[in-house]
């Protein structure tokens, strides 16, 4: 195809006609989609029904210790989900603490602490004047909104294919003791679908912060949620590698089983070292008897082990790669080569990140939702809402079933074009 | 029998020894039971064990409103959970947020909140220099925790068989703007079982605080755990009373399933004014995308309605009172009369609330250890565990099978005469 910036005035004219015939015949199919979160669709949760008999009437419901699953107690999880949340993590299970059913919810914890608490005795976030976090961007909405809500200032710092730009991210943190911490989503990230390289991860390890509470917010979210079962992205393990640099206390390492189980009702957990363990203990003890065991052995008697967890991954992955391919050709038969937007081919995880022509994104996802397609709003990746490019839209094909994902995805591309061109042609005309 | 305060030193002399015989009988038996916390019992668990029933592989996930309870989202509970907790707080549905397994959570959640947020638009509490709680003494020691943990002086106040003295709660509350809030255990008070009268719930509804922030924390968590079913304490709804008042917005209220159906994996709930529920909302937005829907489910789908929670409170009551009068009885047998100790007879609730001589609980409850009873620590059910008087202990007759309960009722009771006897020689040695 001709790269519309080499098209004529009249050529984009015709091509801006045709398009909107095309979007008007979408308009009139009455769509009404949602491709604005990582919401499992209703297969992938079917998947993991069979934990609904995990336990029954009759099941007993004692741990391999003999707690009663079902009473107060058992403070930071039950030993055999340690063990397998560990294997899931890649963490000794002695390094964990089982949680409720929101590992957001652990992460927002976990600011909420340091701003009345500290970290290990540090002065609480909230005496101080500034706190400042590093956020890669595009990045993940919700960790944005924890640290707005908590008056925490965020400094945008720009992924690249290999993980954020760590010269930066060095250069900031040694010299900035306001900077306290950086939300990470290492593996498959939200929304490109990158993964942080060995080199990235190594260098993380060996910051050098300036202020000795500052901590990496690891969110690995996406773990195991690969889509092939070859080539998969590969992830060096945070916690043993900040051990090995000498610092064994800089990372706090989220996961959960909400894309694993079911969204709403799986178990978070947090990974982190023993002294930050005690640190944390020291509030939970505050905060609650103890979460869920009983959802804890739920979970372990369906899995059984990792294996079965990594069996039950497949699954999922079965179901998801083939819309994440269908949206990738889409957009590669109606996009390539006409230079208007570029997007990633993740190996995993739960989102396509979409960059469009700077002062396009916002116009293009009110395009689309004008025929009846949600897309997550243009600017979500961005701290604030606020994409000073406004160029980039995340797309998140797992929940529409995979013939409307389609419908949706020809959709955007058309809503890609015709902005594109109308803006093409409005800097013409302001040139 | 006769007063030990009527006896000779030399009568007081042969019972000691008498004691000290029972004692070693006691101590020869290894006794290895725990009365320190209000723990249900193996056959108050297994009541509940139809609910694994309720939600099995080929159930129907689906909410009334449509809402798939497996997946994201609901952030404020599914809407049948919120007519059947209604039911148990007597509140209206829309009054209500459900959260996740624990009541205790989501108290330390919402100091949590005000220190770091304020309410309501007050200054955020972690930027006061001072911040204070009314505590009714003896009361809840995970209250006191919480308390402590924030750093908010706890200022106690004497409760009453009628609630806390209301004539020092209206002074104080009224006085001094730096009280920001009250603890109350109102229906079957932990540790004495007693209900808040008529007139107490309707001056609580009433006060004049000094702090427009100020909130009373209304823990109703034996709300409907009744051990008869005549004659059974009454609570005023004080949400109502509060709106009544003009003070609509002055409490929240928090209960939860864990002592109905499983402690640790029952569900918990916030019920308070459209004011309050909006303020918190705010910030349960960012804390997560929603609790366990699954759970509140299979909480709903197990009771029906509040018909059906009622009928099974009675099996728990069937259980409990048994156990209640078995210690009420051997108390009254080995200690009426004695005048070294005062005890409750709750009609409900967890606890009785035993009041040893002055100076002898902490004498009372090591002794019993000794001999392989555990009790709640001494000075527990005071602020900063520390009881003035050493006087208070606090009895949880739920968690040991009935005739383990005896034994450890007996022992205590051995206990408290010895102790109460060695204290009496001792003041009159030291007189």
């Amino acid at each position: 195809m001709t790269p519309y910036a080499e098209m004529t005035k009249d050529e984009m004219k015709r091509e801006l006609e045709e398009l909107l015939v095309e979007y008007d015949k979408f308009q009139n199919l009455g769509l009404n989609l949602d491709m604005s979160r990582g919401k499992p669709c209703k297969e992938q949760l079917d998947l993991s029904m069979g934990m609904m008999d995990a336990l029954y009437s009759g099941a007993d419901m004692i741990c391999e210790d003999g707690t009663d699953c079902r009473n107060y107690g058992g403070l930071t999880g039950i030993k055999e989900a340690k063990i397998l949340i560990g294997d899931m993590m890649e963490n000794n299970p002695d390094n964990i603490i089982i949680y409720g059913n929101s590992s957001l919810n652990v992460m927002y914890d976990t600011v909420s602490r340091a701003m009345t608490h500290g970290v290990m005795g540090s002065t609480p976030w909230c005496k101080l004047d500034h706190v400042k976090f590093l956020t890669p961007v595009p990045g993940y909405d919700r960790h944005f909104a924890i640290s707005e809500y908590f008056g925490i200032e965020m400094i945008p710092v720009p992924m690249t294919p290999t993980g954020p730009d760590m010269d930066i991210v060095e250069k900031l943190v040694s010299e900035d003791d306001a900077i306290k911490g950086i939300w990470c989503v290492p593996k498959y990230s939200n929304p490109q679908g990158y993964s942080y390289s060995d080199e990235t991860v190594r260098r993380f390890a060996r910051l050098k912060p300036a202020a000795r509470d500052f901590r990496i917010f690891w969110d690995n979210a996406y773990g195991i949620h690969h889509l092939y079962e070859t080539p998969q992205d590969y992830l060096i393990e945070i916690l043993a590698e900040c051990k090995r640099a000498g610092n064994p206390d800089m990372v706090y390492k989220f996961a959960s089983t909400s894309k694993i189980t079911f969204p709403g009702s799986g178990i978070a957990a947090l990974a982190t070292s023993k002294n930050n363990l005690e640190d944390i203990e020291m509030q939970l003890r505050h905060q609650t008897i103890g979460h869920d065991k009983v959802n804890q052995l739920r979970h372990v008697r369906f899995f059984g082990d990792i294996h079965g967890m990594m069996l039950h991954m497949v699954k999922h992955a079965d179901i998801l790669r083939p819309k994440f391919e269908a949206v990738e050709q889409i957009f590669e038969e109606n996009l390539a080569g006409l230079g208007i937007g570029t997007w990633t081919n993740p190996k995993g995880g739960y989102f396509i990140s979409f960059d469009a022509l700077e002062g396009c994104a916002k116009r293009i996802v009110e395009k689309a939702r004008k025929a009846g397609v949600i897309l997550t709003g243009a600017g979500a990746t961005w701290p604030y809402g606020k994409d000073p490019y406004d160029s980039n839209i995340r797309i998140a094909p797992s929940y529409p079933p995979l013939e409307d994902l389609k419908t949706a995805a020809r959709l955007f591309t058309v809503c890609v074009r015709y902005i594109s061109i109308k803006k093409i042609l409005e800097n013409m005309d302001a040139a």
